[in-house]
């Protein structure tokens, strides 16, 4: 019986075929890079899951299993049904938390759980990005130093169309000369949601240290801390928690439905 | 010329139609009701938009043109379009102003800028709701006292499936002994968004001058105060604002899509 | 060697040696009461420090190993010494928990914390207060029902003069009429501060099962998860991340420090 | 009788008659160059205060009559009273708006406010500071480009001990190397807070063009928009909303004193 923490990490899983500068640093795929650095943390189970898998792998009963999602999409994201969106939402709404990946800030899971644009300024041409604790005491930047550095990234840029982050753990500074808040947090219902920005997926990123670090500490810092199971039920006036008598006119009939 | 504030006021105008209960109390719908208060202010302008037109009113013309939008619906939700709905949210992100009442905490517009479930708990008993001001300074509360009471509404009862608001204007007490947070504030990409609880159709709520006040209040305060217009800018390392040469492997073509 | 959690619960203790009303539910101090219940659990080792010892029992060496401070205070606000303020708060922004409870909302550290005047309007007339859950999936709501009830309690109403709060936990319905923001949740620096509304000196609260179980829950929750030490490091040209050549005038000398 | 908005530009005074490298740029001194720059809008009548003045220039009247504060601070935050600080943060609880310019992050007024340590790492090197717009349709950055420079500036880096914005109107980049969170909002009470990092007494920033614009626009931005007196009023059983008998003991007398 296992007490691990329950990852699944969910990959598109399309460029590593398509593309040989991504297939050279990722030969088992992005996912499987991911999942085999989390699994050798001894306290976690992580599984994959790819877009061409049935339900692209994230059936209910995956989904019920999973403390942490993580999510890394980039050319495919309109191809995930909004069945298994709307799936993912309810269960980071019940408590579990998610992992948002770089590029998967255009994601449908992700545009539907902050409700806004998500989109930011970008260019591919492998220049040094610095990424800097916000929080030296969050437990998200736990062993990291003052800022750590990708010599070779894609570079997002502000505007980030993000609600404003109820956290801030990291933000980016990049040879070219732009920022960009990269690592932030949100609540939704009862999950708890990180967007971690490094990942392009032409350079070895999810093979550093530090990147590896980060992904571990949030994955541990994203599990549920209880369950909120979705209802809206309707309290009879006899049921009331004071006396009370009903009055006034109504459109449902008895059992609660609309007439 | 015009420089009145332009408001479209949203109805779903079905329980109009159906219930005499509803009928009685707003004869012309319910809609017609809150864009007459509205443009007694005299420097707003309020027209009404509903279900059944195409697009349901909401062409994007309406919405181009359309400062801040006031949104009730109940029984028929589901019947909303998909691209209507995107239509909307993406001028709430650039800045046109949402006032959400009462059962549109269900709406899809309200679920898709929120991320959340929008649950509630709630009872058809017409008791007694007394809203208070959590913050007297707000230029939503201007004009009332520190409460203010409907004595008849419908309840909604915590826990309320929502992000943290970021302001709190008013919190309900019910006879029956639930709480509710009845004025809320959010904002996404640059709109502001305002859920207001009271107005079930079987009561006069929106005859209510405190109501009316409240309303014509949250409308000025929606206004938008600038326009950020969506956009993914591909930067090109010979247009960043440092030197920059680009370097390392890529997915895209010269054109910026992906190869 | 312990590794247990370590909470020093914080005791005005005035009211109990001066009014029998209070004696009578807390012989041996309400501070006791609170300490007593946390050492049941096990997990965590609970001492007291109260107004009248040196440093007001709060020395540097006992808040350097607490992990979570709890306060209570009331008549006596004004006697707590501004260093020992300083010290908590500072405490707080490294990462220590701090949970506040009832009339401590108008305690110096408090109002320090949270920037504001931290009012409200009360009555003391013994009245059902009911405690609603707002967010059932949360770490401080786990074991508890859908509201709890407390027979007796003082009122404290809405506004409440504080900062929106990051999470909200609990709402309170009262008897009177009133309702109010009764367990809320901030963050300063890396510090974790909880604000929770019952505890009125002369009803047997800390007592109750479900209060208990919310301290409980609470100081869990609370404790560190990192620690940030405070600085404001001068980086001088040459230690600057990129390469960098000073100019421009100066007021500072050779040391950092202004000529 | 005017109905300009009235704005209290306060400074410190001191660097601009102790070094000539400031008082070459500002030789009547920096609060005058921001109060001229603010005059010159038309809409608006700022006014100055300084250190050296009773009360430092901002007795109960002129706070009662400002509409919008700002604050410069260097070498002399100690200097500055503390009756006089709980003065004017009394004033933003009840809805005057209040901007922080650069080193005021370590004034009294701004830690008070925030609860933090506001602590930030630091470089006086006159390196270029590239200022990007987070949100393209918020108020304070209408008129800007999508980012603007300073060609010389001091560096402020993160860690910036500060509670989450609420908004995220900037963030600066820096050619050694690091990043900052800039243009920040937060809430007191009712009082609007922008706190805007540029301004290094050594380099003319209060002359540049879009920082004047930033400046007009906050102060516009954060006037007051109602106003919130602060109270904490007792109400008796039978004054309460709804009917109640008191019952239970009491540490009050009949005047609602503490016996």
């Amino acid at each position: 019986m296992s007490k691990k923490l329950q990852v699944t990490v969910w990959g598109e899983n399309v460029h590593e075929w398509k593309h040989e500068a991504v297939r050279q640093h990722y030969p088992k795929g992005m996912h499987q890079c991911i999942a085999d650095a989390l699994n050798e943390a001894g306290d976690i189970e992580a599984r994959t899951a790819t877009l061409q898998e049935p339900d692209h792998g994230l059936t209910e009963e995956v989904l019920a299993r999973t403390d942490v999602l993580t999510w890394w999409g980039h050319c495919a994201h309109d191809q995930v049904e909004d069945k298994i969106v709307a799936r993912i939402r309810a269960r980071v709404c019940q408590g579990m938390g998610l992992l948002v990946l770089h590029s998967g800030h255009y994601s449908k899971i992700f545009k539907s759980l902050m409700g806004t644009t998500c989109s930011l300024r970008w260019r591919e041409a492998g220049e040094v990005e610095r990424i800097w604790v916000c929080n030296p005491g969050h437990p998200i930047a736990q062993g990291l130093g003052e800022y750590f550095e990708l010599p070779e990234e894609e570079m997002y840029g502000e505007p980030f169309g993000i609600p404003a982050p109820e956290e801030q753990v990291f933000i980016s500074w990049f040879k070219g000369g732009e920022v960009f808040r990269s690592g932030n947090i949100w609540r939704r219902g009862n999950g708890k949601i990180f967007y971690f920005r490094p990942g392009h997926e032409t350079y070895p990123t999810y093979h550093n240290a530090n990147v590896k670090r980060v992904i571990l500490n949030a994955v541990r810092w994203a599990k549920p801390e209880g369950v909120w199971i979705d209802g809206a039920p309707e309290i009879k006036a006899d049921k009331a928690p004071e006396p009370l008598v009903a009055r006034g006119g109504s459109v449902h009939d008895a059992a609660g439905a609309i007439a």
